[in-house]
């Protein structure tokens, strides 16, 4: 007897599953995209309920709606792990200086950087941030992301700081793409805390991440481990309180300097470690003994037209399951599109276009604690599919700079651009 | 008495006009943009009649037609001065390949790189060969292309290059796209003459170069300047008797050495010299001396990985008025869009946005014999226009990897993407 489903997705060529991926995958699992040609996938109640030939496929199930893919390629939706998409203004003047010569640093001395999106955050109303948010994750999802973590660390202060995690909550229940939301209220050293250091570390140990915790408004602790701000016993302090209140963990660590954010993130067994433009050779060995997982964010050194990016392949080679994510942010790298990263991490990492991709989905996934619900095309997870104008997965990021996402499905919904035949029955 | 018009478009926050410049741009004159706050643009017969503050342009005209451009950025339409859209198969698993450590010499020697599309274009008939096209000309009308130039060199036999060439006119008529040929017989040298470059090249001077003068298939010869192809002295002979023949010159120089190519094209008077990543000061010395624009195309610097990238602030810096194009080609650089280039001209060559923009638009088109026509929004010049979805300049480049184009005219003609208003009188 045929099992009545809400949609089947037929005539799709070839259909990169990344199915049966019990943890991210590392080495030369990083290619294995489990290709079905010929493809059907059913969907019911927004899940998969079956992927696999077609005939097969339609042989199981009775659907109340079918999409012709056209023969087109597909793929899970893009995972991305590594956002800061809830920001009151953008910053072109400062990337108009960067290209004249100014640096990171001094951009953010001359009260740019963070510390300008901070000022701008806490004039920002809730109202504000949600509409100027909301077109950025619609970029998102016709891009092909389904899934997206976001953090907060424009505010610096309890009430802004919850502010954009009460934000980010409504923007998740407001639009398709679902977000998991990160605490990063150890961003920057806000000004009025400047030479009082300590003082603000105690209000994110002793008020701020106690009051984020009791109203579970985030699931990971994020903190900015550099030199210029948050060294490695700040941070390990910081973390371990967040730890303890059970916050997973995250690190943006070793972007501009080694100085042992990776191996911190080895040592507190965080959930993944971010941007290791500079990370170590003993950073690489700690994250691998840690169960780190390196996201890696491309796109931030291409802004800053940067000499070095960060070292996938040495990082592939010692067994670490890379991801790859936007860094989707006004000061340092603007783009919702995964697409381009992929061209990115494709040209400037060496990484291979199948890596590239389990990379940016299932990896991606595991590195946001959803590796059991998104990321692979797998029997029982989210319907989270996009269509491509693609023969494959090279042609995503060899033909860069455009969008090859014809159809992007979220939970068995399709949104955007017109696909090759959709019929109610 | 106001002036009957077709169109008006109004409600311009900030429009790029360029306008005024009887010669491309050069040195500090490559920022100005001649800005209009506030302005409105109207166009008969596909022509500008009238820009400036929409106050003034209002009060001089009886438009049919309104467009309200809902406060957008406005600028004109890119000229894409270097590509080879016309071809018969994409070439992604080259990019595979690369991307695991084949050089470009390499793939080329395992009869990849041009001799493939050769290969693939010979047998491919004229209507494939539009119709594939087509889609890559919507693409660049999309991204805000408004003129381009297109080349042969996928024939390599009299019988194919005037195929190509044949399609390239055709596409020119069919598309809203303003097409400029080129002649680029010599963009490799055959299979079958391997060994006789000479037999070739006397092919090349003898019978393809006078039949594609006279039937007027293209403007410009072209040729590739490079120490496995064609070297300075077959160079300055063929290119010389395509000058005989009234063709205009280009040259693809010093792209992987320096070997004289932009000396050769200074020598000869070559309107533009294209690629230049490893031109040396001579080379810039004897370009400014001849009047030759030199044409950057960084989006295949960065599809390559390579690290190296042209030197465009010592070009700017030596007075030359520097161009950039997206070299759109299936082998090393697969896009056609023109913002992403200025993402990367802005990010790696250390050009500002505004300097990007002219020597996208009104650069570009001098380039290609068009300074006169297009590249600016001139009163006469063609209506090409590009409404952006971003507040300035600065923003196109900055925000990467998506589309900002709302709305693009060619010849006064709307086309694609909504706009904020489109009303009929």
């Amino acid at each position: 007897m045929p099992e009545p489903v809400d949609l089947i997705i037929t005539n799709i060529s070839r259909c990169a599953t990344l199915r049966g991926a019990k943890r991210p995958r590392t080495g030369a699992e990083l290619e294995r995209l489990s290709i079905v040609k010929g493809a059907a996938i059913a969907v019911r109640h927004g899940r998969i309920v079956a992927v696999g030939k077609a005939r097969s496929v339609s042989r199981k199930v009775r659907p109340k709606q079918i999409i012709d893919a056209g023969g087109r390629f597909a793929a899970p939706g893009f995972v991305d792990p590594h956002t800061h998409i809830v920001f009151a203004a953008s910053r072109e003047h400062e990337f108009d200086m960067r290209v004249r010569g100014k640096s990171y640093v001094e951009i953010t001395r001359a009260g740019g950087g963070i510390h300008n999106s901070v000022r701008m955050l806490r004039k920002a109303t809730r109202r504000a941030l949600q509409s100027q948010a909301m077109p950025r994750l619609d970029r998102m999802l016709s891009h092909g992301t389904t899934t997206a973590e976001v953090k907060s660390g424009y505010g610096l202060t309890l009430r802004d700081e919850i502010k954009m995690l009460e934000v980010i909550r409504n923007l998740g229940r407001r639009h398709p793409v679902d977000l998991v939301p990160t605490f990063l209220g150890a961003h920057e050293i806000p000004r009025e805390y400047r030479r009082k250091k300590n003082r603000y570390i105690e209000l994110l140990i002793n008020e701020m991440l106690p009051r984020v915790a009791s109203r579970r408004l985030a699931e990971f602790c994020d903190i900015f481990t550099e030199a210029h701000v948050y060294n490695i016993k700040d941070s390990r302090r910081i973390l371990t309180a967040a730890r303890d209140l059970g916050f997973k963990l995250k690190l943006h660590a070793d972007e501009i300097k080694a100085m042992g954010g990776a191996e911190l993130a080895g040592e507190l067994g965080a959930v993944s470690a971010d941007h290791l433009v500079m990370v170590s050779p003993r950073g690489i060995r700690a994250m691998a003994k840690g169960g780190v997982i390196p996201v890696l964010l491309p796109a931030t050194s291409f802004a800053l037209g940067a000499k070095a990016y960060a070292p996938a392949r040495k990082m592939i080679e010692a067994g670490l399951p890379v991801a790859l994510a936007t860094d989707c942010n006004p000061g340092t790298s603007m783009t919702e599109n995964m697409q381009f990263v992929l061209s990115i991490a494709c040209t400037q990492l060496r990484m291979t276009p199948a890596e590239a991709l389990t990379a940016a989905t299932i990896n991606a996934a595991y590195a946001i604690g959803r590796g059991d619900r998104v990321g692979s095309l797998d029997i029982g997870k989210a319907a989270d599919i996009v269509l491509y104008d693609a023969p494959d997965e090279r042609y995503i990021p060899y033909h860069m700079g455009v969008n090859h996402a014809a159809c992007v499905l979220k939970n068995g919904k399709a949104h955007g651009v017109p696909y090759a035949g959709h019929t109610l029955l």
